[in-house]
This record gives C-alpha cells, structure tokens and sequence, in this order.
C-alpha cells in the first residue's frame, strides 16, 4: 500500500509502496494531521525518533481516523475511529491498566514516532481495544481529538495533583482558580478550551499582542489575553506552559504562581537556561509550589476528546471553524511534502486527505 | 510569667518576665524543643520572624509539652498536650477546612516564628482545638512530634500527588518503590522511619560517611546509605531533599529520578544556583516529573505522629532512645541560651525543661 | 408580579399576584419546568412541603430558565441564567464548601419545595452565585439541567464510592463495567445518556416493551433495552434504580449485582416492602456489595450539565429534540394548571412558558 | 508432616501426618490462631469451605505465625512472618493489582477455607510475596495481625466511600465523627482500636452491659459503652455491624444513622429478616446513606495491621495483654481439638503453639 515514510535519522518524507505485515482489524485511514512533531522528524532533529525493529523506515503520522471495515468487538463495520498513538511496554503496573501515559520502563512505542509504524498510509491492522469510535457529527474536527487527548490527560493530572489541598472553591467549582496558559498556537487554545470547560478562570499568553483570528477565538470562548512581555504582577493559582519557547519562560511561570500554585510543563524548551537562586527555591518550598511535567493520553482521554470536540462544536462555532486551517490530497504529493515540511502562518491544523 | 523572648530582626535572646493577655484553658508547659528555625530566629537570620502586633517582642519557641491544668473539650485535666504551631487565616478555603498548611492568604500565624507569641514560657492559655493530646507512654519522646508532624504532612502529599498514576506496587503496597532520602539530620532520619513504616524502600544519603551511632540508627529502621560524594547510576522513585544544602543537590535529586519521579523539596536551600538547560526541561516533561515543595503540619498530621512515635517506640528502641541529646533546665540560664545560640555535634534533639 | 402558588399541605395551585422582598440581581423568568415533585406538592401528598418562614404560601418552582437584567459579578446583563434550586445550612462543613448536597443538619432549603419561594413567578432577585450561564445554543433544552444536574453528582458519586476498588478496566475507561438503569422515564433516559458519556456499556430497564420513540431514543444513544418482566441471570457492575416503583424492585437489582456491585438508589420507593434473608446480607458482605442513596446536584453539577446538554445535542439531535413535550403560556392559565396536575403520555419534559 | 487436617463437608478435624507437594520459601510455623470460621468448618456448617483440587483434605489454618528458613526476596533467613490467606484469582483488575480482597471472578483462593491448604502445620512453602514480616517485639499478639488486616481494609474502605462528601472535619481530623461499632468480641474491640486510632469518636455496643475485662479495654482504648437494649436516640456517623447476631440489628443500625451516614457490614447475619418500608427505602435515598459489606484485607492491611499492634502494645498494655486468651499445644491433640470446637467463655484469641 501507499505510505508517507521517512528513515531518522535522515532528513526527508517520501511516498512510496509498502508492505509490512499487521494482523488486527482492517482501517481504511480517511486522514491525517499533521504536528510539529512529525515536522521536526521530517527535519531529522527528532532525537527519540526511531524505526520498528527489523525495518530501515517508519511509516509516518500518529494523528489519523479511518473507518473500519468489519464488525470488530463492539464496533460496528463503517465506525469512524482514531487510532491511540502510544502503546504501552506490557510489563509495568502503569501499562497493565491501560496507563501508557505514565510508563515507567521507556519500553512503550509510539505511532510514527518511536519504534511503531504510524498512520499515513492507506490502511492499518489493528486490535480494537486500540481504536476509539468518533461521533460521526464531529468528523470534520475530530482528527484534534489526537492532540486534545494530551491536554485531557494533562488537566486529569493538574487536577489529581492538586487534590493535594482544597483547590476546589466554596461553591465547589473551580470558578475561583485563576490559570495562565502560555502560548497561543493549537496546543495553547485547546488548552484553555478545556480549562474552561472545567471552569477555570482562564487567561492565554504569548508575548506578542493578539491576530484579529485570535481575538475572536478567544472572545468566543471567554479568555482574557495577557501579553507576557508587558509588566504584571497578576499571580495565578496554574500556570501551564504550552509555549516550548525559551528557559526564561518558565522563570515567568514560577513567578506568576500564588501560593500552592501548579505549573504544568508540556511544550519542549528549546533554548537558554533556568536559574534558580536559593531564594527562588526556598519559595517553592514554603509556597508548596508543584511543577509537574505533563504528557500524552490514552484510551479514557480520547474518550473525553470526542465528547469535548462534541460539545464545543455547538459551544463554539467560529473556532472549531477555524480548527482545520489547510488540507492537501495524498495525490498532490508535491503539497503533502511541503505541508510536512512547512508550517503555514497562522496553522491550526493542516491536514492529509486520503 | 517567665518567658524566652527574641525582638527579630535583633539577635540574640533573653529569658524575662513577659505579661501578655490571651485567653482559653491554661496548659502548663514542661518542656520545649529547639530547631534549627529557632536559632536562626536567636541569630537574626530569619527574615521572615516578626512579634505579634502591638508587641515589640516575641516569645520564641513552636515545639512544646504541656499538661492541661483544667477539662477542656474532650480532654481532662492533667493530659500531657501539644499545641499546634501554626494558626489559619480564617479566611481562605484551606484554612477554613483546617489546613493553615496550605494557607492561600499567607496571613497565618506561627507560634514562636511570626506574629504569635510562642511556647517557651511558663504557661500558655489556647483553645483545646489546638491542643493534641499525647499518650503518657511516650512523654519522654513525644516533643520530636511537632517536627514529624510536617514530614506526615510531607508525606501525605506525596502520595496525594503520585496519585495521579499507579504507584501502589503489584502486591498493592509501595514496597517496590525507592525513595532516597537526603540528609541525615532529624529530619532526614524521621522521614525515612516514616517511610519505612509506609512500606517504601528507603535510603538515606549524605555527602560523608555514616558514624556509628547513625550505622546502627540505619540498622535498626532498614535504611541503605547512599554516600552521594561516590559516583552512582541507581535511580529512586522519589527522592526527599531535606538536607537545605547547595542548590546543585536539587540537580543531584533531579538526576537520580526515575520516569514518573516525585522529587520533594523540605529542605531551605542557602547557597548555590540551580541551573536547568533545555535538556534537563525536556526530560522533566517527557518523564512526567513531579517536584514539588513540602511544608507544615495540621491537626490531623500531629495526631499521625503521636501514633507513630507510639509505634517506633516499641519497634525502635535504639533510635528512640537517641532521639533526644541533650536536656538543659530552664533554670540554668547560660545553658539555656547557649543551646539556643549553638547546634552540639550529633545532635538529634535539644530540650528545654520547665 | 404574577406567580404560581400552592399552601401545603392544601391541594391545588394557583396564579396570582405576589409581593414578596428579595434583594440580589433581578432575573427575568423565561421558563420553567415541570416535574413529578411539582405535581405531589400541587395533589398535597408531598409532606416535606413547607412555605418560607412567615409565608402563608410558597411560590411553586424549582425548574427555571430567567435572563439577567443587569450586570452582576462575572455574568453579563442578558446572560441565559439557571438558578440553583438547593441552598446549604450556612453551618456545616458540606454547606460551607459549596455542598448542600451532602447537608448534615438538614437545614437547608429548596426553593419551590422546602422553606424557599420558587421560581414559576415573573422575576427572582438572586446572588449570582446561584445563577448558572447557559449556552445560548442550548436555550431550548436547558431546562434540563436541574433534573439533570442531580445526576451529574449521583454518577460522581457512584464513581467516588466505587474508587474503593480497581474500577476502571485494563485499558483504563469505564467500558467493561456494565450498568443497569431501572425506569425508562426522564431521569432514566438522562442516567443512561449520562453514563455512556462516561464511557460505561449501559442497559436501560422496564418492566413493559419499550415505545416507538424509546425504541428510537435508545437505539440513538447506544443503549440495550431490558425487559424486567423476563427472567434473566444478566449480572452488572452497577445498576440504578431510577423508576421509584415498589420496592421488590430493589430486591431484583441486589440480585442482579456483580462482586463489588454498586445500587444507587434515586428513586422513591412508594409501596412495598423490601426483605432481606441472612442468606442476603450474607451476600452483600462477602461479595463487597454498597448500596447508596444518591440526591441533588449542586453547582459543579450544574455545570456539568450545561456541558453534557450541549454536546448532546450535536451528538444525540432525536433524543434532544423530543425533550421538551409541551409548552404552556402562563397566560393559558386552565393548561398551566392541567399541567400542574397531570402528566401527559409519553412525557420528557413539560414547559411553563413567561 | 504433622497437619490439623478437615474433610469439608464432613464435621471433625485430625491431627494427621500429611503428604503435599508444594514450593517455594520453606516457613517453620511457631504458632496458629484459631477463629469463628475455623469451628464452623470444623462442625461442618461452613457451605462454602472446600479442600483443594486433587485432594479429599483440606489443611485448616489461616492465622500463623512462622519463621523464615533461608533468605528468600528481601527477607532475610529468621524473620517472623505471616502468610496472607486469601490469594488471588489471576485474572481480574483487582486481583491483578494485589486486591484479591475485590476479586472480581470469585476464583480466589483462601487457605484453610477455599480450594488452598492452611496454615495448621508444620512447615508451609510460599512465595515471600505473600510472606508479611513481623517486628520481633510483637511476636507474642503478632497473630491478631490476620483478623486486623480484614479491618485495616474496612476502615479505609469506609473513608474510601466516604470521600464521596466532606467527611474531616472543620479541623482536618474525624474527631467530629461519631462511629458506633455493634459487638464486643475480637472484631468489635479491634475495630474500635483501629478508629480510634483515626481519631473517630468511637462507641461500641452490645446488647447486655459490659464484663469487667470489657469495662477497663474500654476505659483504656478511650471508648464510649451503649447498651442496644435500651433506648436512644443518639445518632452515628458511622455504625459498623460487628456482631453477626440477627438482621434486626442492621435495621437498628440504620435507624441511628445520620445524613450521609455509613453502615459497614461486616458481621455475618445468621438470623432473622431485614424489612426495609418505603419511608425507610426513601430515607435512606435523601439521607444519602450508603450501606456496604466490608470483607477481607490484603498485603497493604497486613502491614497496616503489624504498624498497629506495635503501637497498641506500648499504647494500650492492658488490652494488648489480654488478647491472647488460651494457649494449647500441638502435642496436646485433646486440647488442640477442643479448642478447634469450643469456644471458652470471655476469649479473644486461642493459640496453638507448635
């Protein structure tokens, strides 16, 4: 069949014929998105990126759905499904309860990215215990149900954490908690989607003002901007760093953080340096801050994706509009390799038509 | 009625007559503990020390035993209590559920340390709400209570946070998780029999060797020691850092994490940077660390330790019995304020007796 | 202003002018539901019925849509508002963190039922912490939030009671765990959609064949319908007992329980007796049976709710679309009193409309 | 070896030489308990005991006390441990997660009970996996540890359920709330301990007025006495059925619940009939009171129940003194079956020593 493959660690995606043998349910794969993380193993910079054993390439893309072709457990023939990307290494107790996420030997393997072939190709074979059924009222958007599973299993984890205290406000919700979401691209406004559905008091940051497109997102939704690099001494009881920009930001974080405050870190730094003096330190300590690294979801939070994406298609018209922002055809091969080369300025998400 | 005062930010301490109104049942004090907070207090180092409002001293002292001179509450006559060193704001929603630990304001009081007079003094009067009693079987240890009643706090949290995954071993206890406890002080050596007795696998770690009585103390608990000087690959579940050595421990801890690792920072850092580059960022995400500050104990956390110390008595008379190195009577005024001004070597706990 | 009104324990309903003083933010009453409490209090049979203090009457109502007049703390003047129908005692420790619910002196009040006007009048003065935003999206089926919100806490709480044990299945969603709800009416439609949100595999129950439309409705949302009357050995995980018939019924759902079973009682049991062999207590010891009481939604379930309507309705358009059954102008008063006395075949939802 | 042998369904017990393959750690038994169940299997009343596949005996014994012949995992050659009785089913979440107490397929096995050999012999072989070491300074009450463990799991089962409101009080602990515990055997006064030991407001009960023995292990733990014949209207948080005696008591026990309360079940009723009204069913509906059966505790409850007796021993010397009634020896067979069939008058634990 035809698939887009690539060889970490060269650079480069082709499209090519392939024949690699799977056993499971067949799923005819209808799309694909397409992330930063397939752009930087494209790139060859993917350090982790890695091919299944016995093959010299990875069939590219961990973001896809498909409909299946036969009656597979519970799932009827003609389902839309999405496959789970990461899966688990089969001998920790995390793996053994469906909890991949949270692996504790590193031996899991992830969908065109480490150790697993993924998604971009015409077909996969796969245990159904793996595919998550889609609403078909949601199939024009549900392929961000991939990416919002992260960000489920990452406010899950936020709010498990802090259990630790009563961060729950007098009238019981979460009304009354204040979070900063750093970073304005698809990662940070699924966050603050979600953050807002569990209703947290929500503001979004980047260090340049708003798009015209943003400012109606984010009115749409009710967040309040923040431009990190004006002053401010507004504190936060969160801080979720979904920027992957400089050290310093998280420098920025530490300091927006009230007491008992939580910063998740889910973008990747990429550059500079976190110093933190003694002073900083101590503060950690006798505020009880928590920094916690937040990443991946599995079955139960794709699960909420679809309900969420559901949810908000009603809730939010004009942005889950603008959530697919390019799709190209497998057959213009031309505009599928630039797409997994180049993001295009103001990308939500771009994707691959089968 | 006599009393031991400090006027922060002024070194030194004096023993005086003080007459300072407060109201609630009179518990007559026998004996205090001194920390390492108190000398700093005595040493004009604790910028955070302030005396109560309209006072220009403040009595020293948050580790007492005292015997109830009246029926109060629920408690009789005669019972040997503890009061509790740090009071809510009476405000935020933590403090209104009984947990000043996670005080949102930061408008707390705490005994002896800033803005309430503390328990070095004759007499205190103190609503019997703040007054845990203790079992007479364990009067002559009972004052390490109000130092472990932070680390059952510390703990607790702990687990709170590792709640976010499974953490609990195949056998549904934690006996497969190693926890690395640094530091061999009081406090270093209370949170690995607290450990111990929650079934973790612990070691206790210092820079130098052990000393004698520190080899039998490990014995006795079934701690390994960890000389963190020597070269070491083996990683822990969650590493303790309540040594408040140079900030480069913290790196030390980071480094020594497996995936999903809880690092807990207690100890108050004095020197030294941390710095964390891009890599060390990227792998506190990507492996789901968690690290996160750990201080104070409320009511329910001193009445854990009073079972603890309960049950270590029995189980650890060697360590038990070494608890407390050195009694001075109140009496012996020069010794009183020489314990106050200096550590001696070895020193587990230091008393004061009423 | 104009309002319905009855005078427990006396029978009967009636719509007249009311003066009545309130303060707060002033809500215009769009709509209100109708419910089976409404119509016991109206027939006099509900004996928890009581007027405010100093009331010889108690405006009916706990079921209403209004629109804010005026700005009032973080909701805009124009804002679709849902007031809560339960406030707490102000005393004890579940009231005073926002769960009325969970009231322990029993002195809270619920507003059209219990010591609290309700809300079928032409305005209500309220705090805004009461006052629940709805989706404009949703305006047309929001007035089931309130039944709804019940069931957002019951299934939280069957979730709560149910973390004594492994309840989630190896992969980690509620997908193996089957749950039976007993009663095919409004609550056990909303109890079954609620719970295949979740994620669980639900069977709906009756002791007759299901209608066309329910046929339709279960078929939509994924359910298996069961037939009571038929002998069956089918075991589940949970079952809900939401139909409020004889109390043999409960007999039937003890025996229909897996080990480590879950019964949540929802409804009222009118006639019957339930009897229990030591063979069955026996059972429900040894094979870790709970059997629960599950009552009233509060805030976060509210919102829950509002959540859960609006993705229903992109998800499930014919089961959202026969909610509402009948709408009554309040000006055509003879319906809005046959409204008040008789429910209609086949009713979800009747309407009072302002 | 020499073996306390039972023929299920058969009445009797032998003291017979035994011939059984098995592996494992080799464990020299010192001493067994002997308990309520063992007699009714002795006296052939026990319907579910069952001897082990391919044999026509079955060794009695689930409570012993043993000593470790070689080094074997982490325990070293000479600790004291105990063998945990009930053993998984290999299949199952729970099971899979070291919570054979939650067996989800019933195919546990439990020794001397159910399809596994006992303990009621000279040597056992077992994985050290299910070997709990014993601290040498309680080896003389240490085999209270196996019916402890069965409440060490209860009771945090219990604040499990409970965590499904606010259950701590204003001040964090359970002092607020009033648990009564109905009986006064072995179960009764070690589940008084034990919450106690939580800091509950802890009652017991029983139908006749307390024996003198009862009257100073009640003074001492600090317990209040009810006697259940005569009237009260005193209400519980919490009531735990301890007494096995008629299902009337349960219908007592409910009765003198408050709202939100929680019945723990944990007595088998070997009489009578519970009848539950509507107005009971419905109460228990709006008092959100949840009733559950509490059974068996698992590797975490065994080393919780070791931590406890080492604390009760220093805490309590007079009740821990009296726990061990009667002591027989194995070479004394006329004893050794006696005691298998007759309880003595005012026992709390009978020892066969080997």
């Amino acid at each position: 069949m035809k698939a887009i493959t690539v060889r970490p660690p060269e650079s480069g995606a082709s499209i090519e014929e392939i024949n690699i043998g799977e056993s499971g349910s067949r799923v005819k794969i209808i799309e694909n998105g397409i992330c930063g993380t397939d752009r930087e193993i494209v790139k060859g910079i993917m350090s982790a990126a890695s091919a299944p054993k016995n093959y010299d390439f990875l069939v590219l893309g961990h973001e896809a759905l498909g409909i299946l072709e036969d009656d597979a457990g519970d799932l009827k023939k003609g389902t839309i499904v999405m496959p789970i990307n990461r899966r688990g290494c089969g001998k920790c107790i995390n793996c053994l309860n469906g909890r991949a996420d949270f692996c504790e030997t590193g031996d899991f393997v992830e969908a065109g990215i480490k150790g697993m072939h993924g998604f971009m190709r015409e077909y996969i074979y796969d245990d159904p215990e793996y595919l998550v059924p889609v609403p078909s009222q949601i199939r024009d958007i549900a392929i961000m149900a991939q990416p919002l599973s992260d960000l489920e299993k990452s406010v899950a984890e936020m709010m498990d954490v802090q259990d630790r205290l009563h961060w729950r406000c007098k009238d019981a919700t979460y009304g009354c908690r204040k979070i900063l979401v750093i970073g304005t691209g698809t990662i940070g406004i699924l966050f603050s989607m979600l953050l807002k559905t569990y209703g947290f008091d929500v503001s979004i940051a980047n260090r340049r003002g708003p798009t015209d497109v943003e400012t109606r997102i984010f009115d749409e939704i009710g967040l309040k901007f923040v431009n990190t690099s004006a002053h401010s001494n507004e504190k936060y009881d969160g801080v979720i760093e979904a920027s992957g920009s400089d050290a310093s930001v998280i420098g920025y974080a530490i300091a927006r953080l009230k007491n008992n405050g939580f910063l998740g870190l889910f973008g990747f730094t990429q550059s500079g340096t976190l110093s933190l003096s003694p002073v900083d330190l101590q503060s950690i300590v006798y505020r009880s801050i928590s920094i916690t690294g937040l990443i991946n979801g599995q079955k139960p939070h794709f699960e909420m994706a679809m309900n969420h994406l559901t949810q908000w298609k009603t809730q939010y018209p004009f942005t889950t509009s603008h959530f697919i922002t390019r799709s190209v055809n497998i057959s213009d091969q031309k505009s599928v390799i630039d797409a997994l080369e180049n993001r295009i300025p103001g990308e939500i998400k771009t994707k691959i038509l089968w």
